[in-house]
C-alpha cells in the first residue's frame, strides 16, 4: 500500500488528498410522459425485480399531468409513490424537506437503483435536491422542471437549499441530478409572467456572454413570449429551440468549471449583486427573474455610465427587457436598499464588490468600486431609461 | 472557450464532468489550549480584523475544559461564541443541526476566515459537521475530539450525519473538517468504559491490516487502559503513541481511497456488518465499540468455524477483546437478530454480503454466502469462547 501519510518533524500529522468525480446529464427532451419515451426510467434501471419510483410533483404539476404520469409509471411496470406537495405549501423551508424525508423512507428505495424524481418548479427541485443528497448521506434523484427558469436555470445546475433565518438558500448542499430532462412542453400551462421570469435568466447569458443570443431576443424574444416557448409558428419554433439551446449551452460552459463557486468573480452572477435583498423585500409577490431583471437593468445604467456601453446599446438593452415583459424599474430600487444589499453582497463575495458589468452587449468586466454617489446616479439613469422606454411603448 | 458539450443526434444532451478536490489535515497535538499553541487558530486565518470563532462543545468538556479554553481565547484576542449543548440534549437528531446553525447565524461569522470550532465526542463532531456542511452550502470547521474514538474514528473521516426516523446516521452528508487535531491529553478524565469503547475501533485496524498493531495491544493493551493513553509510565507512554500512530495511519490509508464509500468492499466494516442493528436495539445503554466488538467477536467465531483462523488466533483475539474491557457476547446475539441485522446490511450493500472475515490477524476477506446455520454455529462458538474467556480470567 502506497504510504501517502508523511507525519511531519514537530506534530506527526496526515495530510489527505481526494478528488470527487461529479458527471451528470442534462438533455432535451419532448413529453417526457409519452409511453414510448424512456428516458424518464432510464437513470437507475430496474434492478432485479419490479422497478420502484419515489415521485415528488407538485399541486399545479399533479393537476395538469398526474393522469399522465401515473398512466406513465403503470404502462412502464414501475410500483411508485407520488408525493403531491400543495402548491400553498412548497415553501423553502427546512420542514418540507424532512417531511419529504420521512415519506421517503416509509416508501423505502434501493438506493442504487432507485433515483428520486422530481417533476416541478426551481423551487420544489431545490427543496427535493437538499432531501436527496442527504438522504443516506446521499441519493441519487432526476428531475423533470416544469417552469422556463427551472429549464434553464435552477434545472442545468448543482445548487439545493432552502431559506433559513430570513436568508435566501441559508442552508444546502451541491449536489448533482444524475439526469435533468428539459420538455418545453411543460411550459404551454404556464403563465405568460412565469415565461418572463425564466427569459430574465436567459438574457442574462446573451448579456454577458451571447451577443447571437441576445439577436435572437432581440427579434423574436417577444414571439416566444407569446407563444409559451411551443412554437406554434415556423419562426417561432425555431426561435425557441435556439434559444433554449443557447441558453443551456452557455449557462453550463460557466457551471462547468466553477461548479462548487470557488471562483468569487463570476460573470453569471450578473444581475445578481443586488437583487438577493430586493428579492427578499419584494417577496411574494416578486419573482426571481423580475428582481434578476431590475438588478442587471441597474448594472447596464452602471456601464453607460462608466462608457462600457453607448447610450443605442443601453437602450436597446432596455427594450428587450420590455419586449420580454420584464419590469426595468421598482420603487425598491433606492440608494439606501441598494447600497445595503451591495454591502450585504460584497460580505458574500470575501469582501470585494466583484460585481459584474456589462461591456457593450456580450461581454463583462469585474468593478470592486462603485460608491455610493455612483450607484445614486445609474438609480436615476435607470428610472429614466424606464420611463422612455414605457412612453416609447406608449 | 472549451466546448464540452457535445449534443447528440437525438435528444441534444450535455455531459458534465467535473472534480471537486478534496484536501484535508489530521494532527497529533498535546494541550491544545496551551497558550503557546496556535494549532486551533490557525485555519481561516485572523483576515482584516480581530479574529472571530464560533465554537461549540458539549456540557462536560464545558465543565472540564471551559476556562482554559476561554483563557486561550482571550490570550489569543479572538472574538467568540461559545455554544455549550447540554449532555442530555446532544440527541443525534436534525432539530440540534437546526438550533445550532440558527445560534451560529445570529453570532455571524466570515465564512472564509472564521472556520467554525467543534470540542467534544463523535456524536457532537458529526451534528457540527453536518450543520457546518449545510451553512451557506459548506463552511469550513475544525474539529478536536475529546473521546478515543473521536480521535480514532470519527475524528479522521468525513462523515457527518443524524439519526432519523429510528435509523442511524439517516441523514448526513460528506465533509471534511479543514483540520482535526488530535489531543490524547483529553482522554484524562475520559471514564474507563469510553476508553475501551475507542479500543475497540483500534482493534479493528490491527485485526484487519496491522498485525503489529494488533501485537501492542496484546503486549501493552491493558496498561494504555489502565493509565488513559496518559503516559503515566515509561512504557505505557512508549506503548500509546505508538498504538495512536498505527491506529490513525491505519484508518486513513484505507479512508483516503474511497472517501465517498464507492466501494462497498470495505474492510474496515469489519465489526460493522451485525452491529448497527445490534446497537440501535442495545441503546441507550450500549456503546457504539462494544456493538462493534460484539460482530468483531462473532466474525472470528465465523473465521474460525471456515478455518481462516486456527483455535489459538481466535482465542488470542477473545482474549485481547477481554483485555481491553470490551464484551465478548451479549443475548442481543441471537439467530434471530443478526439474520435480520444481516439481511439490512445486505440492503445496504446493493444486494450482497460483503462480510469482511478475518484470515488469521492482520488480514481479511470478504463472503457472500453465510446462511442461517452457519449462523446460528458461529453464535454458539462466539458464546463458548466468550464463556471460555471469562472462566480463565476468574
Amino acid at each position: 500500500m502506497r504510504r501517502k501519510f508523511s507525519p511531519n518533524a514537530g506534530n506527526p500529522s496526515w495530510h489527505v488528498k481526494a478528488s470527487q468525480p461529479v458527471n451528470y446529464e442534462v438533455r432535451l427532451c419532448h413529453r417526457v410522459f409519452d409511453l414510448r419515451r424512456t428516458d424518464l426510467l432510464e437513470a437507475g434501471g430496474p434492478g432485479d425485480g419490479r422497478a420502484r419510483r419515489f415521485v415528488v410533483v407538485d399541486e399545479a404539476v399533479d393537476r395538469a399531468y398526474g393522469a399522465e404520469l401515473r398512466q406513465y409509471l403503470d404502462h412502464h411496470d414501475v410500483t411508485h409513490e407520488i408525493m403531491v406537495v400543495q402548491s400553498g405549501e412548497v415553501r423553502k423551508e427546512v420542514d418540507m424537506v424532512l417531511r419529504l424525508v420521512e415519506r421517503l423512507d416509509t416508501f423505502g428505495i434501493d438506493r442504487r437503483r432507485e433515483p428520486i424524481i422530481v417533476v416541478g418548479g426551481g423551487v420544489l427541485m431545490d427543496i427535493v435536491g437538499l432531501a436527496a443528497s442527504l438522504y443516506r448521506r446521499g441519493t441519487p434523484f432526476v428531475r423533470v422542471p416544469t417552469t422556463l427558469i427551472g429549464l434553464v436555470d435552477a434545472g442545468v445546475g448543482v445548487k439545493t437549499g432552502v431559506n433559513f433565518n430570513g436568508h435566501k438558500n441559508q442552508l444546502g448542499t451541491y449536489a448533482a441530478a444524475e439526469l435533468t430532462l428539459l420538455d418545453r412542453s411543460f411550459l404551454s400551462t404556464l403563465s405568460r409572467r412565469h415565461i418572463s421570469n425564466g427569459l430574465a435568466e436567459i438574457l442574462k447569458v446573451g448579456l454577458i456572454k451571447d451577443e447571437a443570443l441576445f439577436g435572437l431576443l432581440e427579434r423574436h424574444g417577444r414571439l416566444v413570449l407569446d407563444e409559451n416557448f411551443q412554437g406554434l409558428s415556423p419562426e417561432g419554433d425555431g426561435a425557441a429551440t435556439a434559444i433554449l439551446e443557447r441558453a443551456i449551452s452557455g449557462m453550463l460552459e460557466e457551471l462547468e468549471p466553477n461548479l462548487w463557486e470557488e471562483t468569487l468573480e463570476r460573470s453569471m452572477d450578473y444581475g445578481h449583486t443586488f437583487s438577493p435583498s430586493v428579492e427578499m423585500l419584494g417577496l411574494p409577490s416578486m419573482l426571481h427573474g423580475e428582481a434578476v431583471c431590475l438588478d442587471m437593468a441597474l448594472s447596464t445604467a452602471l456601464a453607460c455610465g462608466r462608457g462600457l456601453m453607448n447610450e443605442d446599446e443601453c437602450g436597446r438593452v432596455f427594450a428587450v427587457m420590455s419586449d420580454l415583459g420584464l419590469p426595468t424599474w421598482s420603487p425598491l430600487h433606492t440608494p439606501e436598499v441598494l447600497g445595503r444589499a451591495l454591502h450585504a453582497t460584497v460580505r458574500r463575495r470575501d469582501g470585494q464588490q466583484r460585481l459584474p458589468l456589462p461591456v457593450g452587449i456580450g461581454k463583462t468586466l469585474f468593478v470592486n468600486d462603485v460608491r455610493t454617489g455612483e450607484l445614486a446616479s445609474a438609480i436615476a439613469l435607470q428610472r429614466e431609461m424606464a420611463l422612455r422606454g414605457s412612453l416609447e411603448a406608449a
